[in-house]
């Protein structure tokens, strides 16, 4: 059920979509909906939120590890991902905190914080990657913070463009800044030897 | 009345604004928006995105204008001026295309297109601003790109944190990346006197 509202959200947002739909799409009882999700629809949301926040943190993780830990290389493999979906789906399913976030903001703090608590997630993994590979913390966070920016207002062109275009901008400047923001090579050996 | 619209849509989205809102927001009679706006919501969306797009528009000429033509600084100045209505709002009021493009790709073709053109001229305004400044058609538009998908998202970071900082990160980090792409200033000097 949370996975139907959350293909639901992507395409057609929080306030687009009923929950009546919901349950049509996952093909259970109507009255289920409320037997699982006493508070409502809001409440289904936060289950959205959270599934997407797993999503995107372990994604994150995933292009690391495919990347060998090279930080530039993960960013591109980043965006990567996110045009290759955004592609098999026929430039309909997008991100749908960036959808409950904006319609919902300020109309319910429950979920402003939760969609809060998602792009904080999202940047501190990306920011652990980073710090990682020698930047500071500072750099480091202000990177995590733009990526973040980046791509979720690219998942935006994108659908309207009806293009990976965006996304593959994001991939290849992000990963230029983040190669100038990179220690130079001598100076990341006599970090490993004092460590 | 469309002013109206789009302060609504700003702040609770296109689905979530029901056209009597619209009218009773602005003063006018009821009967007036299907006077005004045969086409009903999309018609009036239509006008909204319109709106907005020549306001952008007009927004990074200005900045531009502001910075000495240094693209640089023009960057740091559109990024501080949407934070600055982004803090004066309280936190409400984002983009009104960017929630309409989230809500209605794929529902509205006609919708999409006008998010689209807003986009595209958006982007073309900087681009413009990039190449009087000497770099390569190739590099202003990879710049133009990033620099809109950075604000785009980070208006919606804003907005769930309830901060700025997101839209001075991408201030920050665009400008460095303008700076580095530019030409150095002897390459600018033969160029203008080839010119």
């Amino acid at each position: 059920m949370i996975r139907s509202a959350a293909r639901l959200f992507q395409r057609q947002g929080y306030l687009g979509t009923g929950l009546v739909q919901v349950v049509e799409e996952c093909g259970a009882p109507r009255g289920s909906i409320y037997f699982h999700f006493r508070g409502g629809k809001e409440e289904l949301g936060l289950e959205v939120i959270d599934l997407w926040e797993h999503g995107t943190v372990h994604l994150v993780h995933r292009c690391a590890e495919k990347a060998k830990n090279d930080p530039a290389e993960m960013v591109v493999l980043l965006a990567k991902s996110l045009a290759d979906t955004m592609q098999r789906s026929g430039y309909v399913q997008g991100c749908p905190v960036s959808t409950t976030a904006l319609e919902m903001t300020p109309a319910s703090e429950t979920l402003r914080v939760a969609c809060d608590h998602l792009f904080v997630e999202w940047q501190g993994a990306l920011c652990g990657h980073f710090v990682q590979a020698g930047l500071s913390e500072d750099r480091a966070e202000a990177l995590a913070s733009i990526t973040v920016s980046a791509l979720e207002g690219a998942l935006i062109l994108s659908r309207t463009s009806l293009s990976t275009k965006p996304l593959e901008v994001v991939g290849q400047e992000m990963s230029s800044l983040v190669t100038a923001s990179l220690p130079s090579p001598s100076s990341r050996k006599r970090r490993t030897r004092a460590a």
